[in-house]
């Protein structure tokens, strides 16, 4: 049986806590090996699946036009987003640097493919099956930073849009939308956090023992 | 800036492969030490979340009382989702040991706990601050295994019963129920696979260029 030592699990932290959510102000443009994209997505597809449904589905982007269609779609519910924050806030927001479609060499789209039979371990809570391709988009995320490989998740888009630009079925569902590419650096914290955006919560405060 | 080696992405693709769902017959009645379960909870707080909110809550369980009222929730459960299966899968799935939350000296029930303000990146797509709690899972997932510790994700279960039982704010919403110990051994490749309930899809059926 495979077993792990405190070296590769001390390991696995260090690529948890320098994973970034990176921007287009980072990506540079050169373009990401087939083998190294294969890599990332060999990480997504052995993701936990529920019932080993493996409901997931991956559209790589290159193409200039479609980037531009998705961007548009992204510009279309930015402005909506903006009106959600206060006033104060609705500058600092405007400043961010929020999507990196088109400085991305390669955009991913991952939808939820839903199962034609029941699948096991769904029948109580039907949104497990979404969390399926979450956990393979966690994977391929954790992977590209241990790749040296930026990914930026952009959740700033109208679903729908989306699944039309890309002629996907009508019954699957767009989980992300991610962009991916060599940086010039990686921050060693959270942007949001280094911009005071929000605070680090207290670790203390988020586990409770038995109940609340 | 932190840069990772061949040796680095190839440690995780191990962990990633060797991660498992584990199920009541391979725990064992071992203690998980404070210090080991912390690096489990730090995998997860570290995970990528949108806006930065970081909105999940954990509460770890260990008393058989508690751990008996979870139980009858997935047994109700599971009684219902064994009707979901035609007669011969019918009886196959009763064969199958689908938890582990008694033989787990660890029970943690997840939460996403939506916050009290607009948050930067959930304006168009409400549903992912949740997906934030399922990166927050797969990063303990992956960590537990690098500490060579099981885990395995109780999905038949209902949501409501689980929060009464835990005393949870009502706003809150359960993602994810997880039991966790050391194991007698991990299998080499999915449960289910193994058993034939599912087939392992094509990578090439699953990945598309530009668009469906």
């Amino acid at each position: 049986m495979k077993s792990f030592n405190s070296a590769d699990s001390d390991l696995l932290e260090e690529i948890i806590l320098h994973r970034r959510d990176v921007r287009g102000n980072r990506f540079l443009d050169k373009p990401i090996p087939q083998k190294v994209l294969d890599k990332i997505l060999y990480a997504g597809v052995n993701a936990p699946s529920v019932g080993f449904s493996q409901p997931w589905e991956f559209v790589l982007i290159r193409d200039t036009d479609r980037k531009q269609a998705i961007k548009a779609s992204f510009r279309a519910e930015n402005r909506k987003a903006e009106a959600a924050f206060c006033q104060q806030r609705q500058e600092s927001y405007k400043k961010l640097k929020l999507e990196g479609i088109h400085e991305a060499p390669v955009n991913i789209a991952v939808f939820y493919k839903p199962s034609d039979h029941p699948v096991l371990g769904q029948t109580s809570m039907k949104e497990v099956g979404r969390y399926s391709v979450v956990c393979a988009v966690q994977n391929m995320w954790l992977m590209a930073r241990a790749l040296n490989i930026g990914l930026g998740w952009v959740s700033i888009l109208d679903p729908q849009k989306v699944k039309d630009i890309l002629n996907a079925p009508q019954q699957n569902q767009l989980v992300a939308y991610l962009c991916l590419g060599y940086v010039d650096y990686f921050y060693q914290s959270p942007e949001l956090e280094r911009l005071n955006w929000e605070q680090r919560k207290d670790f203390s405060d988020l586990v409770k023992e038995e109940s609340y």
